[in-house]
């Protein structure tokens, strides 16, 4: 098989947006009864972001150096975060709707910065119209065979749901995918936003789809509507099923995540914070530079080489506690993983607010609303944050490069990424002594060969 | 007030069709699980009829004689009549969605005639979004004002509803109309469809919206869009206050329908199906020629002349049981009610299926699907529709011009029409007796003029 990953991606650096919370444009008007911006989010609270106030950032995020962005879900849909699905061909008004989203895509375009969406094809919601018709009309609505019902009156708003639905969820029906009916709409979906103008979908609980041959055929929709569209899927453990190459082009590498937060978080990492992820992965939670050096590496074995570039490699996201508050707030964690994200083969993505150290525990605190007000900013961490990416866009190296090990132990991790005439070494300190070391380069640095410290004003020579 | 009414809706003949039921096209895919065709009708059984149905079948109407075509609602809703409205910006799918839509409206305008929708601005439904937002989010929802909430959680699916709703079923929750932002849905609604395309609108139940200034507010948007366009309401009773030039083009006259139902179904009415009908009007149920002349006239003159010529004139509807069973099956006094209706000011509506001797009792019976195979159809029936039809359409004087009492006593009811030059005389007799009666005809009618049987092949001549 051909595996083709788009090119794009390789060299993107994301941001990962959740609409309700990152801006709010007064050009959208908005009903009423939001909660305050600044307050603690709750579970079902608004807070009135949309994707004009997207639209007013853009500056930001270029200034940051971002290029992709990935969009929680921004549909019709009865809820903050907008999971549950009420309208798949609707952008979700209280977002700006259609327009806004037609504004930010032309904007984001126009500057050459990429638009995935998130797209929620296992379930929908108790409000969409096809399974809403089953709840209203009964055993003779013609949707029928849309979702899988077991018995009626649907218990949908009380007693315990008799329909399939995700994790026993009645707020979420899922679809009955062995229906061609629903597997051509669900295409359509796709297609049609692809035909809008987006660049990619990341899928949201694609391993629930157990369809034979469904996300196959969903690559080959999106593939002959667009040949550079990105699919990434939410996978919280190994991909590889995934990854051969008929299906996605890479997903949330959840599992380098963990070893991240095994890592950088070392002694400091809130066990409590990590919660259920733990489970999805418990050996990517390693503690020492040697582990740690085995985990990544392994992931670059793992799976074929075009999806490894094609990863969406994230430090935390909306499901997640944010990494600050998951090392106990230690900045100098935090930075150390970033640049580790921003030297390493696979797309970065950042997750909104954590370049200026919003903080956050398990959902729904790491879905605070961004503070616009810079002087709750940590200007030092977003100078940071921009110097990084800043590297990782001016060398192809650290992007497509090849990736190598120089050492390995306890709290120090060196690794060389090289491009043709473009090389970096990367070390990584994970303590706060300064060290000295002998590391063997091998024979992709050449002996005598000056480097120039990226990140401060030394520079080194490689000696015998 | 300059009260103007569209001259179309004066010269024309409506068709009232149930998109379910009329006709079904192949090339609209259904899911499934239809009701069979010719199956007596069910409260919630789907039989599968669609806009390119009725597209294939225009030509069928213009034999007829038809016009303009009165559709019952045609938005995605979960309901075989679709009153409970899911979305009012997207046709709904089983009738073929926009496309089908786009094609029967190119289809109908490119033989001149109209098409009308049904309005349903009282309430919506558990599945529109802005009400699904409310159950789902809870008190959280910034669409909280949108309805009248007294209480959480909603009893939507069980209990008491604690929600304003029609006639207190929670299928059915009611705009909160005092909201300008519902005002302005509404209006983006009624706006939007016209740019579309349609003729007008047929309001539900309009009198259970009673924000000062809403149908005025909503006259003017429609009248800005289109001023042609024809805003007729659903009002069973009296309608003055909608019908002084500020509101309505015309309502459906309801209270004309219960004098058919009353005169023409004399001793063979079938009070049973006459229902809660009766009681909106029992004054107009009368029984005798003279009864129904006085009444007749009245509807004439109590109204303004503009509001008169665009009445949609009907014997029955969706809501009512039909004509034909409502008087006992006895044909002939249907065939003398459509000559009325087709030789009265205002606009006649034939309720689909009526001209081809379909029965049925009350809703859901009156809904039955319509017959196509010919050999079920009573052609003479048929043929003297089209021939009443056909005289309506020839002659000025039975749409605009005046109206005149000349007979009204027992069984027989005569009536003169003129416009200019165009004049008729109307002889109606209910019992099948012949009799012979000398009319005065008055100055309208010259005397030695000599007179065609419109219906036969005889003439007459005025005498003195």
């Amino acid at each position: 098989m051909d595996f083709q990953t788009p090119a794009w991606v390789h060299e993107a650096v994301f941001y990962q947006i959740f609409p309700d919370r990152f801006a709010s444009s007064p050009a959208v008007e908005k009903p009423g009864n939001l909660e305050a911006w600044e307050a603690a989010p709750t579970p079902y609270g608004f807070k009135g972001g949309d994707l004009l106030g997207i639209v007013e950032h853009l500056d930001y995020l270029q200034d940051l150096g971002i290029t992709a962005i990935y969009l929680n879900p921004i549909f019709q849909s009865a809820s903050n975060h907008r999971y549950h699905t009420h309208d798949y061909f609707r952008v979700d008004p209280l977002l700006g709707g259609d327009a806004a989203f037609r504004r930010l895509l032309d904007e984001a375009h126009r500057r050459g910065m990429r638009i995935i969406l998130d797209g929620v094809f296992n379930h929908a919601s108790r409000g969409f119209f096809q399974f809403h018709h089953i709840l209203e009309v009964g055993a003779q609505s013609p949707y029928l065979d849309w979702f899988v019902i077991k018995g009626f009156p649907l218990n949908a708003y009380e007693g315990t749901p008799n329909y399939k639905c995700w994790w026993n969820l009645p707020a979420l029906p899922e679809f009955n995918h062995a229906n061609p009916q629903v597997q051509r709409f669900i295409f359509d979906v796709a297609r049609y936003w692809l035909e809008q103008g987006i660049d990619g979908w990341r899928l949201d609980v694609p391993f629930c789809v157990t369809e034979p041959g469904f996300w196959a055929r969903f690559r080959e929709v999106v593939k002959a509507a667009n040949p550079e569209a990105y699919i990434t899927g939410e996978i919280p453990e190994a991909a590889d099923p995934w990854l051969q190459g008929d299906q996605f082009d890479g997903v949330m590498n959840y599992l380098l995540t963990y070893a991240c937060w095994g890592f950088f978080g070392g002694e400091h990492l809130r066990r409590d914070l990590v919660g259920h992820w733990y489970q999805h992965g418990p050996e990517f939670f390693v503690n020492d530079a040697a582990g740690f050096a085995e985990k990544i590496t392994h992931l670059l074995e793992r799976y074929p080489r075009p999806a490894v570039l094609a990863q969406l490699n994230l430090l935390d996201s909306h499901d997640t506690a944010r990494f600050l508050s998951l090392v106990g707030g230690e900045r100098a964690r935090l930075r150390l993983a970033v640049l580790f994200l921003m030297t390493y083969p696979g797309a970065p993505c950042v997750y909104y607010g954590d370049e200026i150290g919003l903080e956050g525990g398990q959902d729904p605190d790491c879905r605070r609303a961004f503070p616009w007000d810079e002087r709750r900013w940590d200007q030092d961490l977003r100078a940071w944050y921009r110097t990084c990416i800043g590297l990782r866009r001016a060398h192809p190296a650290l992007r497509t490069g090849t990736f190598t090990v120089l050492h390995a132990q306890g709290d120090v991790l060196i690794y060389a990424r090289q491009s043709g005439a473009d090389a970096a070494v990367i070390i990584l300190n994970r303590s706060s002594q300064t060290l000295h070391l002998d590391v063997e380069v091998g024979a992709g640095l050449p002996e005598a060969s000056r480097w120039r410290d990226a990140l401060g004003a030394g520079t080194a020579q490689v000696t015998q």
